[in-house]
This record gives structure tokens, C-alpha cells and sequence, in this order.
């Protein structure tokens, strides 16, 4: 796998588990066994997605001995919003065909309508 | 790998010469051959990558016999966009502090020169 960091982003990204793990520390940081709770998932599954994430910088895990709090970090999130949004051009255009398609449709049916 | 939609489509922009074949076909649909030429790679390698795009609903292809012309397909970058745009508050948060923190320092900077 390539690992230029918009791919490791987006690689990272690609698992749900790990989507979730980021949705849980927007609410705060957290312990490893915390952030674990909730998952049906051993404890050594939760740290190898933990490294991917801090792999990838959208985690960063504090240095206290005991409790290495894991804490969300947004930087690669922009980087990669950045990329995506190149493209809104093209899925709002698609969506503005839809529309005027479904006006269109409306339209006929209503003369349609008239006409009986 | 997980298939749930939105993890295939992060997986499918995992790839820098996925995301350049995606930035190609931005600017109009065309052959799987003329969507090869710039690249330095096979075109096994290149209908792989097309069969990824493809399976994550990135790309469609034309069902003419001779030319199957690939098009982008917006809507999973869509989704993709409207999960991200979810932490949009933390880097713009971070983006905030940093811009105080900077302030900050300027001031106190200013301060200092006064006094000499």
C-alpha cells in the first residue's frame, strides 16, 4: 500500500471500527480500555486499529505512564475533506439534473392531469 | 477488508493512481487505453485499479462493444464528503486556537520592542 499521507488517511478511514473509534474520541479523549468498552472486539484487535490511526496522524496518545490518553486529532480529516471537495461541482451538478428531471416529469403529469 | 459502502469507497481513494484515473475523468469520460497513457503502469494494472473504482461505485462503464468508456460517479464522494464534514468543527477549532496562540505571541512581541 502506498504511503503518501492522504492514502494513509483514507486507508485508515476505510473500517468502520475505526470510523467509530474517531466518532467516540469527538466526544473527548479517552483510555485505550474506555475507548475499547463498547466494541466486541479483544483488546489487542483495538490497538492494532489504534496504531493505523496514529499511522495516519488522526490520533495522537498522551505520554502518562499509566493512562496514555487517545485524543482525536482533525489535521488529515481537512486534507482529506480538501481533496473531496474538488469535487462537489460534480455531485451537486448531478443532483441539479435530478431536480429538473423530476420537475419535468411533475410538469407532464400535471398537464396530463388537465387534459382529462 | 470490510464492504459497507462508505469503507469501500475510503479504501478506493487509498491510492494515488486511483485518485489521479478519478481526477482524469473529472475532465470527461473516455477509454480505459487513453486513461492508461499517462500512467507508467500495465494496463492489467490499470483495469485492476478500474475494477476497484468501479466495485466502490466511483466509476461506470459504458456497454459499447468495442469502446467502454469510463465515467466518474460523484455520489459516494458525496457521502464520503458528508462524513468528514461531520469533524469540520475540530480543525477549524484547532485553526482557531493556533490563530489565537499566534496573536498571542505577536502582542507580547510588540510589548517587548515598546520597552526597549
Amino acid at each position: 500500500m502506498s504511503t503518501d499521507r492522504l492514502s494513509a488517511t483514507f486507508a485508515a478511514l476505510a473500517d468502520p471500527t475505526r470510523r467509530a473509534i474517531l466518532a467516540r474520541l469527538a466526544l473527548g479523549e479517552t483510555s485505550v480500555t474506555e475507548l475499547a468498552a463498547p466494541f466486541d472486539i479483544s483488546l489487542p484487535a483495538i490497538s492494532k486499529h489504534l496504531k493505523v490511526l496514529e499511522h495516519a496522524g488522526l490520533i495522537r496518545r498522551g505520554r502518562a505512564a499509566q493512562w496514555r490518553p487517545c485524543r482525536l486529532e482533525a489535521a488529515p480529516l481537512k486534507e482529506a475533506n480538501g481533496w473531496l471537495e474538488e469535487y462537489r461541482g460534480f455531485w451537486e451538478e448531478s443532483f441539479d439534473r435530478l431536480d429538473a428531471y423530476l420537475r419535468q416529469v411533475q410538469s407532464r403529469a400535471k398537464k396530463r392531469a388537465r387534459k382529462k
